[in-house]
């Protein structure tokens, strides 16, 4: 069994090319994880998500913890038998989306208690119980529960929610059973505040984890406050782990993150744009149901090798969202995913040849954040 | 081009074991064709219903027309290159689904006159505009405009029906453009009435088709009553010809009906049950929301190849589609149509070996119409 690990092959100014290794085989980094919130990333099967060259998932704690539970997939034999997807698992604390979910919830020093948005039961998030949920879902990638805070916050609630989750990080790293190939990440937060940044770095180093994620972000700061905060934290994180941008984002946002130093990434933004007829192309997104479309026998993006670009005109995909059939949502998923995958493919190509800074130049002079009309 | 044919290979009992020969390749009988409404078979790839085993498949004209319109599809290079499905391809008439998807409807001896459900614009559909949408859509088999009798239907109201049908039938065999490869085939009506089934019969021989359908059954009167049809209808029915029975069915009537001679069949239970948590064994239709599959690794029927059962557990599954998670959708659909497909094959392999009978008697001990309790 491979011991979880990180290998810095590159750097292009703050850019880095490296490797991730886990118990189930490694992914290239800088990597896009896609979305698996409920052990499947939806619309797609497992092969078509490794096919756009995706190497390693993320599945969400929160949803698994309520359905199938967290017990029920280990008795099956963890996340990976369960969904059928070999590769690197990253699975979050739960956390985020038990404050974004729920409405009814409390929390304390030592948890939170919230109730399922399924079925009304209660249940209780520790640090602890995190660390056995992603324990039993067999997790490569294991995050710390976290307070995220939300934007704007005022910067004596984000000092104290910033402790808070520096006291849980080290609770976390106390009941975390290291298996063998197996990460625990902490996580940065301090919403905007660069002293109180430095501070959660400073407590997380301490602590010592085998990757740090960059938290709180991507709550409606918008893209210059984001990379405002990437800019006074990412020279803080160490060199020599991996570091994580959660929850992140366009491919703007992906382009500039990777730029500062950001090793990994995920989103639904793929995915659920996929299921809502908004499809990626190197010039920004097409809404596939505007009637332009409608006779258009050209693919959707005839430079993309994605399978909906190879066999399908744009016609057909825009016939398959007005008819809301489901497999548009899975040509549309498909193709966004590969987009993803390959633009991340084009920057670790460019880190690797030392032309990032030629890259990202020209990735602006085309890309549009926004919806463009497809020429 | 190849010209449009059937050769009839074999013969157990009534059972036929043929090769119906298109312009788009050709297909093995007793053949399944899975229902592509819209211009796709729900939740599936092509590649997906071609690996199942299915050679032709079906078109709804009604809804074509409607949108993205027959036109556009012709412009666009005709259905099969639309929905990128190269083998032969049979399309309905339009007339069942105008007399049930819509309530705004008038029915002349010219055709009928209806409102689209989908943005109530007015559309006649005559058996000359039945003709000519079912040429733009490049139909492999085109059927003939018809009316389908509701049941119960009271005699004269059956054989005023039957006759304007047949009235029909005849403009249609008129206004066909005989494309190369491409076939026209006629609706045998008449409701439950022997002497008005064996009276279309004969006015559609008189006319001439290169196949006969059986229509207005599967519309509430029941397996027996519809074998009771078929016993009386088939015997009349040309032997050089293939024979379709429309909108059927469940796995036993397919088996009956093959017995009787049947070699075509189209019917929507595999994929909408794929869609609505059911799935098809040897045994019956298992309901896959029940609780009995939560913790169950095995796969749903050990023996099927198919890869929803070589790929994943009864508890993933019932996971999906608990989860009403879209990958559930196109698993479940994916195993049906095999089911479906593999069902068929067995029935192609037990007349070439002249075994019919019994393989008509071992699935019967098997086989429960209704759901089962799997074990």
């Amino acid at each position: 069994m491979t011991a979880f690990g990180f290998t810095l092959h590159a750097n292009d100014g703050a850019a880095r090319r490296g490797q991730v290794m886990t118990a189930h085989g490694s992914f290239e980094t800088p990597a896009f994880m896609p979305v698996g919130t409920a052990a499947t990333v939806k619309a797609m099967t497992p092969e078509w998500v490794a096919e756009t060259g995706a190497e390693c998932i993320l599945g969400n704690t929160y949803h698994l913890m309520l359905r199938p539970t967290a017990e029920r997939i280990h008795a099956l034999g963890g996340l990976h038998t369960f969904m059928n997807w070999p590769g690197p698992i990253l699975t979050d604390s739960g956390g985020f989306q038990v404050m974004s979910l729920t409405d009814l919830r409390k929390l304390t020093e030592n948890g939170v208690r919230f109730r399922s948005h399924i079925d009304g039961s209660y249940h209780d998030l520790t640090p602890e119980r995190s660390m056995d949920i992603q324990r039993m879902l067999d997790a490569d990638i294991t995050m710390v529960l976290d307070e995220c805070t939300k934007f704007p916050c005022e910067k004596d609630e984000a000092a104290a929610s910033m402790a808070l989750s520096m006291r849980w990080a080290q609770r976390c790293r106390d009941a975390f059973d290291a298996r063998p190939g197996c990460g625990l990440f902490g996580i940065v937060q301090g919403s905007i505040y660069e002293d109180l940044r430095h501070e959660s770095v400073q407590a997380l180093t301490d602590i010592g984890f085998d990757g740090y994620a960059v938290g709180g972000l991507a709550v409606g700061e918008g893209h210059e406050m984001m990379l405002k905060v990437l800019d006074f934290t990412m020279p803080s994180l160490p060199q020599d782990k991996p570091r994580y941008l959660m929850g992140v984002g366009k491919p703007d946002d992906l382009v500039a993150a990777v730029a500062r130093g950001i090793d990994m990434f995920d989103c639904v933004l793929p995915t659920r744009s996929g299921r809502t007829n908004q499809a990626f192309t190197r010039r920004g997104t097409v809404n596939m149901r505007n009637t332009r479309h409608k006779d258009d026998a050209r693919p959707l993006d005839a430079d993309c090798a994605c399978y909906t670009c190879q066999t399908y005109s744009r016609a057909y995909v825009h016939h398959l969202v007005m008819a809301k059939e489901i497999l548009g949502m899975m040509l549309l998923t498909r193709h966004n995913l590969h987009y993803y995958q390959e633009l991340m493919s084009d920057m670790r190509s460019a880190i690797e040849s030392g032309t990032f800074a030629a890259f990202q130049k020209a990735f602006a002079a085309e890309y549009t954040d926004g919806d463009i009309a497809l020429t």
